[in-house]
Formats: structure tokens, C-alpha cells, sequence
């Protein structure tokens, strides 16, 4: 394998920050320190003046997602090249059964279309679209092939979403094997209600998304979630949350003895409702669940993060096209929710919190990588820089200026939510497993060679 | 100065876990990697087994503490010997000016009784007891001379707290300079009603410390300090937060806007009420201010601190003997307040955090040692494990299992509040900026060696 | 029909206190007065020293209850002697449908049990157990014949309760009708896990009832059927709130535009969890549902009531003997869940609340009397004394002290769960509709006068 | 003394509503039934078709009120002439000493501007704006005098706020007493630091009044003033809550045991900030503290409100003209803060909560009437309709619609807050003790003939 030295940068991860060299050689960190002696003809990445980061780590991408009666437009390639030049090595997906799919016939759908393809490394979390003894039987085998995160869904009742009994039933399987579970919490049937009433008041438009999943809908079901984790003693994940009623709810559970851990995505903490409202039909790009809120939510979400309450930062990528969100266009139930983020996740986040002053630097670096990496089995191997671990490398240059926009980015989907804003810094450099797949924030690797990350439980 | 090599130790900070050799060269860490080529005659430490942590690090203890018409039974040469013994290698301490003294009488009276006699590094928290012009022209003075956080006292009016229009002066000029205040967040006059209700009442003994300072009073003060923080923008650190209550009020405050952190001492975690109803004035060892509650608040923190919502372990040590415990045997108003624990903190919160699942090894390392180093100022100098860092190691056994006991510790009181209890793991190896001061639990090294960090604004 | 005359007494309401004479004739109060003319002949009952209050109202009894394989022991005419005894001159009880039986049906049992049978005024909520379209029809037909409440159970999944689906189908059914919708709110399925997990572990006697349906369960289900309130602006009611976190949630909803009630009854304001500990499976005379809790939760529900909060007092009275208890000798999950308690209910609320100062005497009323009749659409026919409403009335005398005791009781089971409890005050005199039903305590009325109070819908 | 009979009017209290006569004589009520025989030559007042009302309550206003260096501009004439056209017939003023004042000169002081001039009863909260050995013994004699409620303020440090030993010296005494302690909660000095920073941004104008007392002072001054009658055992009462989250804690403590009551002014029911943002200093006259808030605190007043969360429905009265204002034009700091109400409270908060179906008929009685003659020992002579209580009655017809104005008020102050909002319903008839004081909305009574309200102590 290639090895590489990267001389005089900042390293900096969530409790380190220090000048050294870094030398790679057949995928891991085999040296760190000053002037490093490293073998004759190994290429040299000069990074003084430059942070080097760990890899990122999106602990939730849709990049295959089959959805609402279409399909998200990235594949495994597009999805991985545009995440590397953001700056993320490894992505953690969903493999998500259709409800009378098997686990293990989606397992398998999963693994075809990403081996060979992804261009970074990743895992999914493994959603749970029903409960029974065969499904937990396979449930099994797939943990036992290294799948150890689950998914379950509150909202999308009928479709994707499982009842009490099945919540519960995942959720002691997942406390016996050490697994955790990840959960969207939102209540399906006063989702239903809400839309249902709003769409009979000719309230058709996105803007009418989120009064049809109001703040006390997140909240309640994060704490139902929460207790299901207290009555079961299972780990939990509660994605995306999006709002400072549901976080009060789940610190509460936390202290409460809930073994639940929090993540917001960027789109929560820079977009808000009135992004949702833009004239003529734009809105609908910003239409996910839980939807865009108001903007009051935005300061303790971030406060959140400079305290560490919330744990990990997510893209929850699931990027739909124009066309496809018209499907929605005489009814926003209709509208595929989804905003795209995957590539602009990391810079977003560094502009809008590290530069701000609002979230300290090794925060960030905690919260878009390290912390992913050790509560969904990943750590040490993944999430820091340390002997041993993958050269997942990321050299970022914080003074570059750049504005984010459609015509540059990665990303296989013809908008992007962040049109126009500007970030401060860029990729120079991005490694996985000590392959240089980034220069200058273009792709300049390999394809393909992103592998699959078999993960072991926590007990075992 | 000194060298020496740490060999195949399983590092672990609080964002790293590996195998590797530690080198360390005038005072610092030169070298960190596997087989790591060092000078002939170094010494060599064989840690194969162990863990290595960062130097561990007390942001509260009362080495030198004038109080309540006497004086803590510790100096700074038996205060650091017993805390290097412990695992802790850096001792925040504060300097508390009496009501009429100047600060900087009281900041040069600190300095006397500490240089050349203290064996591991230190600092202090300037006490503000006053506040007028005087006060703070001296104040801007000590913050240039390298202390920067501050402690107020909302509890002892008319002894060490100050009233509001003060607070809040000190907490714009903490502002201005980039000073963290940590605070004790109990209401002082709600107290004195209830003291003086108690003992009319003929309730003087050690068991109605308690009941005169409830959680409400706790949560209240902790709410008003926080919002002090608000109205100011200062950063605020709330020192020895002991129930559910305060916790939550503290977290609601984050989430609003508050930029302020919270602290739990390994006594709230681990002892309780029932220990102050000790009989025969026993319970007196263990009043403390605030004082040891109902044992259902103590799930509450140890969740808080496995979450990162609590964000640093103290120990508050202030040691008084039980002769100095007798002067409050006609009415409890009178003990001495402080239960001495510098020795056994980090032990202590190993056994029953990291042992017992409850807290993540690494989450242990940041309560315990970098968090502190990082809202402190001495971050990474202190408080991690990377190249140039201060050599501040700790080679912990965690085999080995001691019981705890007056008869065997180090700290300079005639009781210990945790005696008979077993701790798993000891401290084979202490260093100081590279000098052994520990083999074996027992101190070894050179007195006098510990040196006063100078620390820097965060603005400046 | 009978004319009566009550002279001299303190007439006490939720908001009148004066002394005068009451003339009650045809069933209806005819004038109040000092000295008031009446015709010759009347019946004249000097009441000097006693209170008058408006007859009670039990929202919430069990009077005919096949439930967990068995049947409450007790029989409209039993119930309404007992309720009598106590004061309570209008039962409104649960009519209750097997999950196959139609609600016509079991409307027309609760008709025959009840019609000539039952000695005080009476009527339903309509538990609903299923809901689909022929459900629906049942129901609008029975609110056409008087009964303007429905029940849900968010408990007992797969027997008595029903999905979100169905939950919110009924409240929007009664949001169009003007009905309010009562819950029991305890999430089913939580304590389903709970129970088997304990049983599992062999805790098996009736002190295991409460961990199985901790307060964080019935703490959520209330601020679920809140939610399910607000989703559909449906006025709702909390049955039999237990607990200080439960009732906050409660609070916190009703502030957030919940608009919800809540009754607590008088067994969770004077027993709790240690009551069910009693050894010889004497405990399981102390199991009902919601549980028993922890004594620190009593003064905030004494708060509550003192300041309004809780808005009603109930009974949920469901008395079986202890031959039946027994039935879950072997496992707690199978003890018939009730404690008796409708002939005590004013009696020790009187005695506990007024005597003690803890609540004011018209909160009293109101609480035990004039709120149900507000929110159940019974006032001011019921619920006040008035020029006009039923006479139905309670002298009290405030200075007689008794020891309830099953020895004395009148309701028909084989335990008092107050037994030996002394209690303040006794009801001299209670009259229906004018009728003279008690005196000195004592049953001397007519049987079977009891009428079926048909009630009309909010909005009509 | 007059003689009265109102015939066929609706009685509606706090808990009854029927149609009846009403026959007045020496003041108070001496028959209520249909068809009263009454003697000949009494008039008669048909108020068949309206609603019949015991005469409504302020339980907070300011008639003379010298403050920020000029006077309110209203006297006791014309308030109570002002409040008597809108059904108040009764006013809870305040008597506030000047720091260096003796409560008793001040006593005497409102005595003799009150005297003689005052249309409608009345009676006053003692303001404790200093606390020593002399003003308590003062205070002993006043409360002897008839006054049995203080008031204390958190706010106004310096001025009429006065420190924590002494609201605690206050509040013992209150205990000791039975009275009632009245307070202002917010906290000074946060306010001043607040105002001073505002001010040196120059930020000058009526909308910076808001911010410069944000929603967390109100809401901690509350739960600092509840604790203090946890403390104390004192009953406390919070004038002016405006916000939900100061709601909040006024609950959480309540349940939590704090003795306290909640009042809120109509000023925050139906006024919000943007009001105070009027431009050319038009947003001066709606300068209060607490301030107008955030719209969003509107519903959950309401809410209280319905809920009987929030006991009573003051005024806070406090008239300053135009010119007055015009104090603060460069400097909001300045302006006099008030919002004149006293007339218009009734009728906006029967259009806004009753007509709206917000707040039942009988709980709005209890809010603007019978609460605060409960709370304030004015019950039952005062606050309801029963034999034997003044004959203080409001005939109000809910049909007539009137357009509030100041062209029209008889309030002294040349603006009306709510001018050119529609109200519904007027004050047909007014009598204080029978005397015939309002006709058709206008004063056509006795100048004069109201009467200090003489108390007495709870427990004496």
C-alpha cells in the first residue's frame, strides 16, 4: 500500500492539539512526531499552517434510499466522492428493508451496490421495518456479519415505522447482542392526524410541513424513545433532532437513567422554517423530517454542542431532485423529504461554530467524528490520530474562502440547500486508509476502494 | 533534567486508546511510538499491562484554608505528596482573600506558603471577596501574573460572599479579560434563616446540615449564577453542583444561552446524608457545604457525567481534624465545613465509574484531568498525552486492589471519609514534567519541585 | 314528592359561606334564606354548628366491573348505600364493553344493573375499547341518550386499551360531538415488559406492582394523551394522576393549550408503596393502577389540590374481596387491580386536607363536588347549592370523630383500606333530590330512587 | 340606608348560575329568590337578560403613586369613579413609604387622600421599603389597623427594593402575623447592568425597555421569591406575572410547597411587545415592568387562566399622561412605567377570555373577583352573591358592544392603551353596599362614600 507523510501540520483531534509529522504506510498511522525519519521515495504533503484532522464521519447518510415512491439520486460513488471532498472518510448509512422485505435480502441489496464502488469507507445502522421471529433471527446474522447499530422509526406508521410492541422487542434483542438502536422519533399517528386536517384546510403548500409535525410531536417521541431505553436497558440514538423542546426531553431521560445519546444535523443548525416558505415550490427543498423550525431552536442546538450535550453531528443526506419534489406540488405530504448536506456538512459546521467562537475545536472534531466513531464501534480504528489507527487524514486549510453552490458541488442532485453561502476553508488534502483521494478539494483517487466496516457489539 | 521511558503502556486519553512508548526529555513528551530508540542510560518503565494517563488534574481543593475561625490541617507539601500518591498531578487551589484583606496581600501570602514546598504543579482561583476600585485595579494585576479564573461565594454573606451589584461587577471585568468565574451557587441568607430555625428547634446536630441547605436552595443559587453569566457574558464554572436539581438547572441555563460549566466532587457521587447521621458525632466528617444528599441524587451524576453533561470531577478537599470537627458539637453551624478526598478522587471515581460500566474510560479522563486543563487554561500543556505536552504521567495498575484508611494515606487528617473501602487500581508510576515523584502508591520524588502555572486570558 | 327544610346550618360551597335556612321541595331547592316560611307539616332539621355542603359527586367509580377474570364485588344498590354513607350523592361510573361487544349493548347492561336499583343519582363514561365505523354509529347514538364522556385506556393493550389510531379517532369524535374524553395514561406496552422481566426474576409478590409501572410510564402516557388533545382539540381528563412528575407533565401541557383536567384520588393522597409491601399478601389489598407510589409524592398532589391544579377528587373505586386478590397469590400481574374506596372518599379528604389546613374548605367542595359537575355537564343541577338545583344535599358535623373500619363500612367487600383510620366528621343528613337517604351516618332511605342522569354535549 | 331589588337578572358567582332576585337593604343582601316580596317604595331594576356579577376586585392598583420623580396622575376620586364604570368595586391599592418614610406616616398619609374621596371601598397592600426594629413594630400596628398584606419589591434596588435579609425578616413576620406578602419579582441588579449596556449601545428608545428585563429575570426573581416562602412558611402572592416560563416556576414551586399565588394583568393577556415599538415614542405609553412580552406568552396566560393555574386578574394601574412619559424620550430608563387599565380590566378580559370561550363565566368571576377576596380576607363580605355580603353587584348586559377610548374612559390619564378596541358588554348598574353608584356606564353615585376595607390577620 501507499504510505505518505504529512509534515508540520496542526494536528488537532478532541483532546489533542500540537505541531507534528504523520506517516502512513499500508492504511494505518505508523508515526507521529517532530522531523520523522520516513523511507526514501515516500510522497511528502507539506501542511504547515494547516489543521489535520481525523477523518469525519457521518454517522447518517440515505445514499441508496428508496422513498416516498421514488429513489434518492446519489449512488455509492456519487455519494462517497462528494462526502471525501468535504472531508468525510466514512459514512454510516441505512440498509432499510422494504416491510415485507427480509433483513438479510436488503443486507445483500446493500452490499451490492456499494462493494466496488464506494469510493470511502462504511457501515449501516440496520432499520427494523418489522419484528418477528424470522426477522429477528436474521437480525442476528446480520449483527454476527458486523452490522451492530440498529434503526427504528416512530414516524412513517404503515410504512417504515413499528409499533410499542416491536420497539420493544428490537430494542431487548439489541440490549442482549450490545447493539445499539438508533431512532427517528416522531409520532406517526398525530402526523397523520395533523396533515390529514391541514390538507382538508387546503393548506397544500411545504410551508404547511412543519405545523403538521409540531415541536410537541418530536419531543414526545423522544421521550417515549427514552423510556423504551430505560424499560429495556438498551443503548439508544435518537437522529436528527431538531429542536430545544425534544433536547430538554432527552437530557432529561439522560439523567433519568436513559442510555441515549443525542445527534442534530447541520440543516437544523443553520436553516430554519422560512426556508421551508420561499414562493414558488423552492421551499420544497428544504422539506425533511423533522422539518426545518423556527429559528429560536437554533442557539440551544448549538449551545447543545459547545457543552457536549449533543453528542454527534449528522447530514442525514437523502438528496431528491427538483422533479422529484414536485410529486409534491398539490400536496407537501407528497414531497420526498430529504435536504442534501453530505458534502458540506464539516465546513458548514467549522464556518458556523469553530470561527464564530460558538463551538471550541476540539468540540468539532468530537462531535463530526469522534464520538460517532466510539458509540457506534469504530473507535480507535476510526475518529483520532493515533498510532495504529486508519490514515483517515484530513488537511484543511481554515483560511481559504469558498461559496457553496450547485455548480461546484459533488453531490448527483440538482440543488444545494446552502446555495450561495460561504464557508471558511477547504479539504486540501484527504486520505483513506492513507490513499490520497482528495487534492484541493477535488477527487483525485481511487474508485472504489471504499471497504466495508465490520463492526463487533459492545459486549463482545 | 530527568529522562525516562514509559514502554508498551496502553495510552489512554480521552480521545486515544493504544499500545505505544513514551518518551519523555526535560520536562516534556519527545517522543511517542513502538520501539522508540532512546538515549543509553535512560531509565526504562515497563508498563505492559497498564494504563498510561495524562497526569490527572484537581480544579478545586483547599490546600491553605483560613475558615470558620480556624485552619485546614494541610499544607502544600503534604497536600501535593498525598494528591501525587492519588493520581492527581495538578492542583487548582484558591487563594481567598479575608473580607478587608487586598487581594494581592492575599495572592503574595499564597505564593509564600506554596514555592518550594509543593511537589506537583499548581494554580489558584483568586477569590473575590470584595468588590470595589481597589479590588479591581489588584485583580487586573493577579490575572497579568497568570490567574485567570476567579471564585465568588454566594453562600457565607457577611464572611466571603458578595451581594449582587458585586457579582456582577466581577463578572463584567472577568468578561473583559477573559476570565472564567466559578462560583458557590447557595443562597446565603435562606440559609441563615433555616440554621437559626433549626437550632431553636434544639436540631444542632451534624444531621441538620442537610436539611439547613436543601436542593432548592442549591438549584436556586445555581439558576442565579447562571443567569449572572447571561447578563454579563462572562464564562462561568459552578463549582461542587451536588443534586438532580441544581444539575438541571444548570442545563436548562447552557441550553438558554449560559456559558457555564459544571463540576461534581467524588463525594456527592459516593457517600451520602445517611453519612452525616452518623452517631456520636461521627456524622460530623462528613459535613461539607453543599452538603451530602438523598442517595437518589447520585444516579443523577454519575448519568451526568457519562453523558459529558457534567464536565469535571474536584475534589474540594479542605481536611480538618476531628478535634477542629468538635467545635461544632452544641450546633452543627459551627463544624469546620470539608471532607478530605484530594488523596482518593481519581481512585475512587475508577472503581465506581469505570468499573462498574458507568462512565467510558475516556470520559473518565476528560472529568478528571482535561476538561479542567481546558477550561483552566493549561490546556494541552496539561491534561493530555502528545508530543511536547508536559510530561505529567500516570501508570495505573488497574489489577490491583487496595482498601482505603486512615492508617495508609497520605493526606495530613486523622480520618479518611471513604475508610474501608476497596479501589481497584494503583498508582505505579507519578510523574512531574518527567520526574518520578511516584513508584508504587508511595511517594519517591523530590519535594519542593511543584511549580505555579502561570496561565493566559482566553482573549489575550 | 317531599318537602324539607334545613335550618340554621352553614351553607358552604365552592364560593358561598353564610348561614341560612334551605327549603327544598319537589326535588329542587326552593329557597334559602334566614327564617324562611314554610308550608305547615315540612320536615324540619336544625343543622346549627353543621355544615351544608352540595351533595359529592365521585367522578370515577367501578360499580359493576368484570375485569382480570373476575367481577368488583359491589352492586349499584350496595354502592350508592356506601356512597351515600359518605356523602356522595352522585356516582358517575364507567360502562364498559368487552373489546367484542357492541357499546349498545353494554349500555343497555349498565341500564338494567343500574335502573331501580341504585339509591343516588348515577351516570357513565363510555369506555370506548374499539373503534371503527360501526363503533362510531353506537357511540353518537349513545351520547343522543345522555352520555357525554367517553373513556380510553392507554393501559391494558390488548384488553381494554387501544392504538393511537383509535385514540385519536375517538377524540376527534368528541371533539365534533362536545364530549370530554377521560384516559387512564399509562403506556401498556412498557409495563408489559416490565412485568415479564420481573417475573422472570421471581419478584412475584404485590410490592413488585409498582416498579412494574413506574412513574416515568404514567408521567408519559399523560403527556401522550395530552398531546393526543391538543392534536385534536378534544377536551380531555386524567383520570387518577398519581404522581408529582406525571402531574407536571400535566401542568406543562394544559400551559401549552392542553385542554385537559386532572383528578387524583384520595388513595394516592394518604397511602402509598409501603401499604402494598405489608407482609402475608396483605399488600395486595394496596394494588390498583396507577400504583401506589413513593410518599413524596403525596404533598405535591396536596399542593396540587390546595391550588387548583388538580381539579377533582375521585374514588376509582373497584372492590374485590380477598378470596379474589388471591388469584394473584403466585404472580402480582394477576391480583385484580382496586382498592375500595367510595364510601371514605370525602370523609378522609375532609379530614387530611380541610382539617389540616392544607386545603381551604371551598377548594373542598369544589374539588369533591362542583368541579365534576362542571366538566362532566351536571351543574348546576348538581355540584352547588343554588335557588333551583337539585336538592341534594350533606350535613356534616365537623366535631364527630369515627374509626372507619370494615366492621362498620357499607360498602360490600371484606376490607376497609383505611382501616382503623380515624376520621373527622360525619354526614348527618344527605338528601337526593329532597329525599332524606341518610341520617346519622346510616342508610334510611328509600331504595331504587336513584335516576340515570342524562346529560347533553358541550356544544349543543 | 338605600333599599334595592334587582329582579330576574342571571346570578352568576364562581359556582352558581340561576335567575333570581336580589333585595339589597343596609347594604348588604338580604334576600336572593324569585319573586321577592319586597317593601313597598324600593326600587326596582329589571335586569332581566343580563348578567348579574358580586361586584369585581383589583387586587392591584396604584391611585397615588409617587414614582421615578413624578405622581401618577388618577386620585382616589377619579379612580374609583374610573373603576366603578368597569365593574370594579373594590380596589387593593398600595401604601408605599419613601425609603427614609415610617410606614405609619405613609399609613396615614393614604388615609387622608383616600378618605372621603373614594367612590368605591377600598383598602391597601403595606409596602416594606426599609426593614428595622422600628418598621416592624410599625408594621405590627398597621396590621392591627387592618392592613394584613405587605409588599415587597425584588426590583427597584436602591429605591423601594430592599435586600434578602430583609424580604426574609419580612416574611417572618408575615408568617408570625397571618399575612400576606405581595412581591414584585425581578431581580435588580441583573435589570441595572442590563439597562447600562443598553443604554452605552444607544439603545435608547421605549422598544429597549423589553430586553432590558428579559423573560429569565421575571421567571428567577419568581422562583427566588417562592423559595422564600419555602423558607419562611409564609404566604406569598406574585403581582404582575407576564411570561410563561416565570409561570412555570410559580407552578414547579407550588407543588414543590411554596404557599403562593399568581396574578396576572390584563395588560399581558391582550398587549405585546410590538405595542412598546410603536414609533414616534407612541411605544412609551405602554411602558410597564414586567414588561410587555413576546406574543408567544400570551396563550399560556390564558391558559392559566382557564385552568385555574393563575388565581387572580389584576391592573396594575398606574396612569401617567403623555407629558410624564416624555421623562424617558432620550433615555427609556426614565419613562414612568405604566399602563392605566383600572376601568377597562373587567369588560376587555370578559370580550377576550368568556366571549372567546377561552375562559368559562365562572372562573372569570372567580379571577376578577372572588379569588382576590379569598386571598386578601375580604370573603365573604366581599367577591360573591349570598346572603348576608355587601350588596356590591354589577348588572351587566353581554349584548352592547363599546369601542374602549379615551374620548370616552374616566380614567385621569390622556391615553387609553386599548383605544378603539371593541369590547362586549357594559355595566348597566353598579352598587358598592347598594348605593346605586353606576346607571348605563356612567357615574351617577354618591362621591365619597367608599370605605377602608378594615382586615384581619388568617389566623387571628
Amino acid at each position: 500500500m501507499s504510505q505518505l507523510v504529512i509534515r508540520n501540520g496542526e494536528i488537532v483531534t478532541a483532546s489533542q492539539r500540537y505541531v507534528a509529522d504523520i506517516y502512513c504506510e499500508d492504511g494505518t498511522i505508523k508515526a507521529i512526531g517532530p522531523n520523522l525519519d520516513v523511507p526514501a521515495g515516500v510522497e511528502e504533503y507539506d501542511a504547515r499552517g494547516k489543521y489535520v484532522f481525523p477523518g469525519f464521519i457521518d454517522p447518517h447518510t440515505h445514499v441508496r434510499l428508496p422513498f416516498m415512491g421514488t429513489m434518492a439520486v446519489d449512488d455509492y460513488e456519487s455519494a462517497t466522492v462528494a462526502a471525501l471532498c468535504g472531508g468525510t472518510t466514512t459514512l454510516i448509512d441505512f440498509c432499510i428493508p422494504e416491510r415485507d422485505e427480509s433483513p438479510l435480502h436488503a443486507f445483500n441489496t446493500w452490499q451490492e451496490v456499494s462493494q466496488g464502488k464506494a469510493c470511502s469507507d462504511f457501515t449501516w445502522h440496520m432499520a427494523v421495518t418489522r419484528f418477528d421471529e424470522e426477522v429477528e433471527r436474521e437480525l442476528r446474522e446480520i449483527v454476527s456479519r458486523g452490522v451492530t447499530s440498529f434503526k427504528v422509526f416512530l414516524a412513517y406508521g404503515g410504512a417504515l415505522g413499528v409499533d410499542d410492541a416491536a420497539l420493544l422487542g428490537v430494542m431487548k434483542l439489541a440490549k442482549e447482542l450490545g447493539v445499539v438502536v438508533t431512532a427517528h422519533c416522531e409520532n406517526s399517528e398525530m402526523i397523520d392526524t395533523l396533515q390529514k386536517k391541514l390538507v382538508a384546510e387546503g393548506k397544500i403548500g411545504p410551508e404547511w410541513h412543519e405545523p403538521s409535525r409540531p415541536t410537541y410531536v418530536e419531543a414526545e417521541g423522544t421521550r417515549h424513545f427514552c423510556n423504551l431505553a430505560r424499560t429495556t436497558g438498551a443503548e439508544g440514538y435518537i437522529v436528527h433532532l431538531s429542536c430545544e423542546e425534544a433536547l430538554k426531553e432527552a437530557v432529561d431521560a439522560q439523567l433519568a437513567g436513559a442510555n441515549v445519546w443525542v445527534e442534530t444535523l447541520i440543516q437544523h443548525l443553520v436553516l430554519d422554517h422560512t426556508d421551508a416558505e420561499r414562493p414558488n415550490f423552492e421551499g420544497a427543498k428544504f422539506v425533511m423530517s423533522p422539518p426545518l423550525r423556527d429559528k429560536s431552536n437554533q442557539d440551544p442546538l448549538w449551545n447543545g454542542f459547545a457543552k457536549g450535550i449533543i453528542a454527534t453531528l449528522g447530514s442525514d443526506h437523502a438528496p431528491f431532485d427538483m422533479e422529484q419534489k414536485r410529486m409534491g406540488e398539490d400536496n407537501f405530504c407528497l414531497i420526498p423529504n430529504g435536504i442534501p448536506s453530505l458534502e458540506d456538512r464539516v465546513r458548514v459546521f467549522f464556518t458556523e461554530g469553530v470561527q464564530t467562537g460558538r463551538v471550541d475545536i476540539h468540540r468539532f472534531v468530537d462531535a463530526a467524528s469522534t464520538q460517532a466513531a466510539k458509540i457506534f464501534g469504530l473507535f480507535p480504528k476510526k475518529g483520532t490520530i493515533q498510532i495504529g489507527s486508519d490514515a483517515d487524514l484530513v488537511v484543511y486549510d481554515p483560511e481559504v474562502k469558498e461559496k457553496l453552490s450547485v455548480e461546484t458541488h459533488h453531490m448527483n442532485v440538482d440543488y444545494n440547500p446552502f446555495e450561495g453561502r460561504e464557508v471558511q476553508g477547504r479539504c486540501e488534502l484527504v486520505t483513506v486508509r492513507g490513499n490520497v483521494q482528495v487534492r484541493d478539494g477535488e477527487f483525485v483517487g481511487q474508485k472504489g476502494i471504499g471497504e466495508f466496516l465490520k463492526r463487533k457489539p459492545k459486549m463482545s
